[in-house]
């Protein structure tokens, strides 16, 4: 990456760490054997990949046989949100007598993946989240009837960063599981999590956690699927039996190595990383505050808010044209989520939130990485400044 | 690799090219931005996703809009198989009045994908193979009414190597067409093709095309779906907007630079690759049927048998063990398909194609590169016919 570069979209893609890089070159350059071929060279590249399965399965506390590799945070989520319905639905629950809870303002691949379901007779319930984004679980009481088999939402919102209180959320789902006799799985999205979080499965208290090795410092097309003991899965995609027919075909045997390289170093640090970069956060924040006293910031303050996450509206700016000025200057920002479309359109997240179109059309998200600097960031909101004053002109 | 060995499992995984392996160094060490992103960072990697969209496009000579990268052949044929079915669901058809066709030979993510079809509703008819594994044409002409939406089969079966007549399928299933004033889409599982084989799209004459990187050379983790003009899918998974909402989350952009070099020049060569592999390959035939008299050879010969495909029954031999003691020996080879299980069983293709479960129980499929030579074949014949002798003292 260019020196001179100052790099603030870590939401949406991180650099690949240098150790994760070192592990994945023999599996690039040598060691190509078919995993689950019967011969020495399947062999080398069978035990990496379960060796870095024990890997990813010690940094988030389960047993090996609960990770299970997908090409990345979509299918992960796809596969559990698809998985949980359709193995009910082979058990013989009709779509018509099952409803999930999500909320509006998830990741396309969870919203579109409920759409879907949708459409094949499932109920969607939307579950209300406050002027921060933190799901209301009054509300969310109010809605689990018999007929709720799965709740599913992002852990951390990749676009304001707003951490959901997933240990409340299962409290409630639980509660009403006694109070029903029925089971509701609890599906986590938390492609946004390793670098910032505590991902141990247990502190999470799901049923299913996906990770994305691309938003972590690992490989692109590497995802991990997480899931507990009372679990039951179709597969999205068919084939043969690896990954114990959960998810078919040949394993991205480097992509995976890398992947696990990643989420541990991840893990291993989120605490310091986490309590450093929110410090710079919050100054940030202030600064930009102090320079654009018309800035409003977009999800929740201190704890509930991941370290790394700045997201703010300033009302009247053309967000992407701000985006696009800022890049020229050297200043690599977002307006929302890359996988919403990087063109065009409000951000739904925003709108839902603050109910305000305005604002909802002026984001800009600045994802910090562990090494951003308060300075790097105070040149970005001269350089912001100057932009808002220009336009204020016309 | 250890260079004492001899690696015979070219169609269960193939060396990662120096050259792909080149290509992709900078998006794995330095190029990371979000293909999808706004800024600079993306859209070097959005040029590159789209330069290797152009080099595959080239290859397979068709537009770049038609080529649409998948996580691997597994995922390509699934989403073109699903992609067909749930696309003319959603327009009105049920699952009970379509009725798509294929062999009893087929690698699992095809023949998987079909099952869980029919158990949505779909009637899967199987056309009849002969004792080679060739689709019987006049068979295939009396399964075809007005039902029939979709024929999927393998271009290049993976186990005994035999190659389908696709432009014979196409115009019978064309004549169909016409007959009955309906569609059906033809599916090529090309998985084993680009190295060996014209995969000009034209000249394959189907709708709908899957390749596997990890077959020709490139990183294993990405597969490339080609489609043609008339052709309507619905997505297995859901999400953002990439490939045009067909195959949505982050591209894994390392993967998909490395794929285009591997496509390339993999079907740059293939005729000059071919021609000298196949004639390594009938050499090394005819000297183990000389030395192994008793050897039976699957699938069929000369042009109709993919170039470095050799399988070969000895019956009454216990192939896994034959397969693990050539191993010790320093040759990598497999009994069936990797993705059918390396472990345990006998070869379903073999015994569908011959109706003779002693022979499909001993099956060795031995699978040349371009550089394989007739003496390492020779020396693999002789380990063999020393634990085939000795085997027959017990």
């Amino acid at each position: 990456m260019n020196p001179t570069r100052v790099y603030l979209d870590w939401a949406a893609a991180t650099p690949l760490l240098p150790a994760a890089y070192e592990a994945m070159v023999p599996y690039l350059s040598g060691n190509f054997g078919n995993p689950s071929a019967i011969h020495g060279e399947g062999q080398i590249t069978r035990t990496a990949v379960e060796a870095a399965r024990a890997t990813v399965a010690a940094a988030v506390q389960v047993r090996p046989e609960y990770i299970t590799w997908t090409s990345g945070g979509t299918e992960g989520n796809n596969l559990a949100i698809f998985g949980v319905i359709e193995s009910l639905a082979q058990q013989g629950r009709t779509y018509e007598s099952m409803t999930l809870i999500t909320t509006k303002i998830e990741h396309p691949s969870v919203s579109e993946a409920c759409s879907a379901l949708s459409k094949r007779g499932v109920t969607v319930r939307y579950v209300q989240v406050n002027e921060v984004g933190k799901i209301d679980l009054e509300h969310l009481r109010t809605l689990l009837d018999k007929s709720v088999v799965l709740c599913t939402t992002a852990l951390i919102n990749s676009e304001i960063g707003t951490i959901q209180p997933a240990r409340a959320i299962h409290k409630i789902l639980h509660e009403a599981e006694i109070k029903h006799g029925s089971q509701i799985f609890l599906h986590l999205d938390a492609a946004q999590a390793p670098l910032w979080i505590n991902c141990q499965f247990d502190a999470l208290a799901a049923d299913y956690v996906s990770l994305d090795a691309a938003k972590c410092c690992g490989p692109k097309g590497v995802g991990v699927l997480v899931r507990g003991r009372r679990t039951d899965l179709v597969p999205v995609v068919h084939g043969g039996g690896q990954e114990g027919g959960l998810r078919p075909g040949t394993e991205n045997v480097a992509g995976i190595v890398g992947t696990a390289v990643a989420i541990n170093q991840a893990q291993a640090g989120w605490k310091e990383r986490s309590e450093a970069v929110a410090l710079v956060r919050d100054q940030a924040i202030k600064h930009i505050q102090l320079e654009l006293p018309q800035t409003l910031v977009n999800g929740a303050a201190g704890e509930d808010r991941v370290a790394n996450n700045i997201n703010i509206s300033i009302p009247g700016l053309d967000a992407e044209f701000a985006a696009v000025v800022l890049d020229k200057h050297g200043f690599a920002v977002s307006t929302k989520s890359a996988c919403s479309g990087a063109g065009g359109g409000a951000s739904t997240v925003v709108l839902e939130t603050t109910e305000d179109p305005v604002r909802a059309a002026s984001t800009l998200r600045i994802t910090l990485g562990p090494d951003t600097a308060l300075d790097q960031l105070k040149s970005l909101t001269s350089v912001l400044k100057k932009h808002v004053d220009q336009m204020s002109q016309y």
